[in-house]
């Protein structure tokens, strides 16, 4: 089943210990959709400037993911730059240009409108909120965010979080939510919110997929994928936005949302952000193949089963 | 088969967000032995003071733990007293006493001649590495460390890591040692120290066992465990050597020392340090069923597994 995104398409400038690069195509709609496209066919709402041109086209084009929902404007696309020199968990935030994103209204193309999937990836709640009233047939909305707006714009997120079945954030921004330090207790709070899943993204050490109390014993049931052992991280960028797309594009893929495919969905999704830091940018997506995201699949049970 | 640890038995006080415990009965081979003894029989080798009464000595005698080799020395008991108020994840210590640990001499009983597992607990490695010549016979040697060791007493770690055929130690000794950030880099570098293989404790991420590269591919192989997603962590002192009793006794218990029996011992170890932080110091260890421990190995499969 297709699947809209709606999010940042961006150039990113980023230097780890690995190196440096200028200007590679990046944001969190880029990497989401170019993973998710392994799985589901993807949509793409977004800004960009005059700085998008036929190269970064082509990149969308070769994973097939539709970009009529792509709007061009007068001026620069979104632009960041960080460093990972001192922290590869963590990106240093060294400029953040907002350029033609500054004035981005998502405008949905009429042929979107039979997508049943739909991912708010992380920008402003206001326009997250947008999306998601203009999308009204989408049957399953997930949707990321980040420390900036559930501090400084928490009352326009919560509006978003009813509108949500799944939020994808990670352990700080799960406790920031909640106000409280116990990532059970507080998966429990971000839940009562609205969204009825709950991703929590652990960095180095995977992810927790949490789901509601059952009914006769309150407790809150989970489950955990750990991040691929790697013996080389060239750039974290993307990471957690190709989580989303591995998980969400996997979903999308599935007749039956029951339990076991949302399992074998926070294995994808960690395959998925696992190849993406191999390489600068989108580098190691664009030159993926589905057999090597199976092998990988193969390996995270090896490297967590018993028998 | 029976295990020798060797060990500090000690006396905390410890202080959390849950409240405040005085002098509880503690040290790593204390949380070792009583975790271990729910799959093997434990014999201790360490030094107590004229604190250590019949109350701390019933401790052990209700898990069958052997404590023939718990010397009584004039003085007090080793004391550890820290603070987990600000960081639920790492003690701030606030106090220590070697007290009678200062002039440990192991002497490693007769009654103890026959036992073929080793755990060598964090203390000196110089008395590590005496014990270890002391018992020839150990056809399993496990060990742990800190970072006070690996910066300080490196040399004399060296000689330990040669004699181990496990080493147990967390993610920040694990880079330290290697001198190494990259964790799959720094766990083979620390394997060619000695060990051959290497179970590094990611605390409330649970903990990943690498073994050896294989010969064709040169891949290092690994296993991991989450940690269980607790509601309430009371008091987390003897997390890890709870880990390491569960791991070390299960390995101890069983015939067959393949790669299956690691999987579960490595779970067997995540399940006993789970217990061990829901209360203060060694409450939960000894109100514990091995029923109980059989439950929580059943939803630790349910955490990780596909089907």
């Amino acid at each position: 089943m297709p699947i809209t995104v709606v999010g940042s398409v961006a150039f990113d400038t980023v230097e780890t210990p690995a190196g440096r690069r200028e200007r590679c195509l990046a944001g969190a709609a880029t990497y989401f959709s170019l993973a998710a496209s392994f799985f589901s066919p993807v949509r793409v709402i977004a800004v960009v400037g005059e700085d998008f041109g036929p190269t970064e086209e082509s990149v969308f084009a070769a994973r097939n993911v539709d970009i009529r929902g792509i709007e061009r404007a007068p001026g620069k696309s979104f632009f960041w730059q960080g460093s990972y020199l001192d922290n590869l968990n963590e990106a240093k935030t060294l400029q953040t240009d907002l350029n033609v994103f500054a004035g981005f209204e998502p405008k949905i193309p009429a042929a979107y409108a039979d997508s049943d999937f739909l991912f708010l990836a992380n920008i402003d709640p206001v326009l997250q909120r947008r999306v998601r009233e203009a999308t009204p047939q989408a049957k399953l909305v997930a949707g990321d965010t980040m420390n900036y707006w559930i501090n400084d714009h928490k009352p326009a997120l919560l509006e978003v979080l009813k509108g949500l079945d799944i939020l994808l954030i990670n352990d700080t921004e799960t406790r920031m939510l909640a106000g409280n330090n116990n990532l059970v207790q507080a998966a429990r709070a971000v839940m009562a919110m609205g969204p009825r899943m709950l991703v929590v993204k652990h960095g180095e050490y995977g992810a927790t997929l949490f789901y509601g109390s059952t009914s006769t014993t309150h407790r809150t049931e989970c489950f955990k994928t750990p991040a691929f052992p790697l013996e080389q991280v060239t750039d974290p960028t993307g990471a957690g936005d190709s989580f989303a797309g591995g998980f969400f594009g996997y979903l999308a893929s599935q007749k039956d949302l029951d339990f076991a495919t949302f399992r074998r969905a926070m294995f994808y999704g960690s395959v998925m952000g696992s190849f993406t830091v191999e390489r600068f940018g989108t580098d190691r997506l664009q030159a993926l193949t589905r057999d090597e995201i199976e092998a990988r699949f193969n390996q995270f049970r090896e490297l967590t089963h018993l028998d």
